[in-house]
C-alpha cells in the first residue's frame, strides 16, 4: 500500500508551542507511525511545488491523509479537483481534524462542512458508537484525551454511511468525531481529533485508529464501471 | 388520526414523588399535550385487561406511543408480538426513554437494545444534529434539560435510518438520543428523555418533539405489497 | 407552499414530438398537476433573464423542482452555486429525470452523477422497495411505464439517505430511480422517469410520486444552527 | 480464521437434481472453495446432534455460512437464539439465498423478511451499486446467472446499511440481492444467489463473492462495552 500524508506544514514553522510538540511537522509524526506493516509511506505539503500532489504521485497513491487549517485558500482549486477525482476514481481519503474545511472534502461532501468551535484546553471523550467496525479495532469503550479544541454539533455535513464515533466535551457540546463516506469507488474517514497545538497524534489509541482508517479506505480492486450509451441484451436489440 | 398512548403505569401507584409530577399518570400528560389538532387520542395501560391492547383497538390505531420501565416482563408475548405485527403493517410507534427495552423495541430491533444508565440529576443537553427533519421543526440549536436520568453509548441498536438528536450529559457520555427506523410499513421513532421523577413531559419542547413524532410517524396510505410464489410478465410465461 | 418548477425548455422548442406531448412545456405539464391543493405554483426557464431564479424567487421558493438535459453548461455557475446555498439553507429540491447532470444536483452530491442509458422504447418497472416512505403513498406494487428511455446502474450518487424506488428494464438493466438525500436542512428527492419524448408526467402514478415528493420535500422551520466560535457553559469559563 | 459452513442438507438427500450438482453437499461445495488462504473450514448440519451448533463450536467460530430452505422450523429456538447471540457478540454472519426465512435472520432484522418468487429458469444479472466496497472486490459491472430462481421486491428487511447488488430477472423482478447489516458487534452479509437446483456456488464469481463476504464479516477486536449502572466522572460524584 502507498500511502502519502499531505500537510499544510504552516503553523509548525510560525509558533513554537506547535515545532516543539511536533519537530518534524504533524506529517512526520502521521508518517512515523503508519511505517512499518510494509507500508510505503509518503509526505507532501502546501508550499511544495503543485503542493507535492502531481498527477503521477496521485496515481500512485493508495491512501491520502489530509491535515490542513489556516490555508485552505492557498491550495489550487485544479489540484483539489484532481485529488477529489482521483478519490472517486478509488484513492482512499482520510481528513484529519480541521481538514473538515479543506477544498477537497467540501467537494465531496456538497454542503458546508461547517461547525462550532472553541479553544478552552476541554477534555474530550470519543465514545465508540459502532463496536463492529474494523476501525475501531484494539480500543475500548471510549478513547479520553486531556485537552483539545472543541469541535460542536451541528456539523453540517451529508448523513455519514457509518457513525463510529460521537465527542463529548467539557463544556457542553457533542460532536460526530469519526464518520464515513463513500464516494464513487473511494472510502473517506473523517476523524475528528489533533488541534496543532495539542500533542494529539502522539496519542497511541489516535495512532491506532489512524492506521485503522488507512487500511480501511484502502481499495484492493473493486469494480471499475463503464458509463454513457449503453448496448441492449440480444432479446431488446432483436425488436 | 387515532393516536393510543400506552402506560406501564406502575411507578405512579408506588411512589409519591411521581404520582405529584404526573398526577393523571404519564399517559394522561402525554395524552394531554397531544390532544388538540383534530387528532383522537386514547390510553391504554398494562394492568388493562389484554393490557388494553385487544385485536379491535390495535386495528384502529394509527400511532402508538409506548412507555414502560419496570415490569417489561409482564408484557404478555403473544400481545408483544401482536403490537410488532402491527407496527410491520404499517401503524406508527414512537418509543420513550426506558422503552428501550420493551419487548415490542428489542423484537422490531433485533439486538439487546442495552446502554449505560446513572441517576445523578445530571444536566442534558439534546443537541439537533438533522436540522432538516420534521421532527425538529419548531425547535432550536438544543433542548436543554436541567436534571435527568443519564443513559450513555454504547445504545446497542442497529444504525438508525435517521439520527435527529445526540445528547449530552454533565458526567461524561453522550447518547444517541433522538432516532428513526423504519420496519415494513411501519415507522418509528425513538426519544429518550422521560425518567419517572423529573417532570420532562411537562417541558414544551420536549413536548413539540413527541407531537412532530405521532405526525411523522403517521402512514397515510403507503403500498401493500403482496408476497410468495408471483406471476411472470408475458414474455416469461411464454418461454 | 410556494412551488416553482424550472425547465430547461429547449426540446420543446426544437423537437415537434416533445412539443406534441408537452405543447406548454414539461415545466407547464408539471405546474399543472402540482397546482390545487393550495399551492402556489410558478414557473421558470433557462432563457429568461438570470434563468428566471433570481435571488428574490429563490428566497420566496419552498420547493423547487428541476428539470434540464441538452443544456446543463448554459447554467450560469454564479446561478447554480445560489441554488445549491438556497437548498442547504432548506428549500426543497425535486431532481427530475437527467436534472442528474445538472450542476446544481452534482454539487450537491459530489460525484460525478454518470449513468448507463439507451434510447430504446424499453418497458420500465419501477419498484416500490420502501413501502413505508410517505412519497409512495396512494401507490401500488410498482409503476409501470410502457416505453421509457433507459438509465443503468452503476448511478454514481453517493449512498441514498432513503431507497424508495429500483427500475427494472427490458434490456437486462435496474436502476436506483427514486431516492433522498438530506443536505444541510435541504430535503432533496431525485426520480429517475421523464425523458422528453414520453408521455410520462402524464402518468398519473407518476404525477402522485411527484405531488407526494413535493410535500415531503417541504421545510416548516427546522432549526437554524449557529456555527463557528462558540460560548461555554458557565463551569467551562469559570476555569 | 475459523469458518462454519452450516447447511440444512436436506435437498441433496432427497432429489437427485441437487445431489448431482452438489455430491457433497452444498455446505462441501462452499467449503471445498474457502480452504486456502489459511483458513480453518468445518461444516455442520441440520441433523446432527445440536444441529452441529454447540456452545464450543459458536465460540471459537469467526464467521458462520447459513443455507436453509425447507426445514427452518425444525431448528430449535433456543439453538437459534444462542447463535443470535455470538452474532450480536462479534462472530461473521453470512446468509445465504433461502436463508433469508431462517430463524437466525429474521430475529436479527425484527421484520417478516418475506419476498415474491418464482422457479422459471430465469437470467439474473446482479449489478454492482456500490464499487468501493471491498465485497465487490475482483468482479465486473455484473455477475450473469444463466438460470436461477427468481426473488423479487418488496424484501422486507430493514433499509441495509450498506446496498452491495441489485439483480435483475428476466420475469420484470427487481431484488436487493447483496446487502450488509452491523449488529451488537457482529458483521452480517446476505447474498441471495443459489438455489438447490442451479450449480450457483461452482460459478467462480459467486464464490469470490462469498469470499470476500467471509473476510470482511470477520471481527479482529473491536471494543466491548459495558452496559448498566455507570460510574460518573470525579465533578460529578463530588456534587
Amino acid at each position: 500500500m502507498n500511502i502519502l500524508v499531505w500537510n499544510e506544514f504552516r503553523h509548525e514553522k510560525e509558533n513554537e508551542v506547535v515545532s516543539d510538540i511536533y519537530p518534524n511537522g504533524i506529517h512526520g509524526a502521521i508518517a512515523g507511525f503508519l511505517e512499518g506493516e510494509g507500508h510505503q509511506v509518503k509526505t507532501a505539503t502546501l508550499d511544495e511545488e503543485e503542493h507535492g500532489l502531481t498527477e503521477d504521485v496521485l496515481a500512485e497513491t493508495d491512501v491520502l491523509l489530509w491535515w490542513g487549517h489556516k490555508a485552505h485558500d492557498e491550495v489550487n482549486d485544479e489540484i483539489a479537483e484532481k485529488v477529489k477525482q482521483r478519490v472517486l476514481d478509488g484513492m482512499g481519503l482520510v481528513v484529519l481534524h480541521s481538514a473538515h474545511f479543506s477544498k477537497v472534502f467540501k467537494k465531496l461532501m456538497g454542503t458546508t462542512c461547517d461547525l462550532k468551535w472553541r479553544e478552552a484546553d476541554e477534555k474530550e471523550r470519543l465514545w465508540v458508537v459502532d463496536p463492529s467496525h474494523p476501525i475501531t479495532e484494539g480500543l475500548g469503550q471510549y478513547i479520553e484525551l486531556e485537552k483539545e479544541e472543541m469541535y460542536g454539533e451541528h456539523f453540517d455535513i451529508p448523513a455519514p454511511d457509518e457513525l463510529l464515533f460521537v465527542s463529548w466535551f467539557e463544556g457542553g457540546e457533542v460532536f460526530r468525531s469519526g464518520a464515513t463516506f463513500r464516494r464513487g469507488r473511494g472510502k473517506i474517514f473523517y476523524f475528528r481529533p489533533g488541534h496543532e497545538t495539542y500533542p494529539t497524534y502522539h496519542n497511541e489509541e489516535v495512532q491506532k485508529v489512524i492506521q485503522n482508517g488507512v487500511k480501511w479506505a484502502y481499495n484492493q480492486g473493486t469494480p471499475k464501471h463503464v458509463y454513457g450509451n449503453a448496448q441492449p441484451l440480444e432479446n431488446i436489440s432483436e425488436k
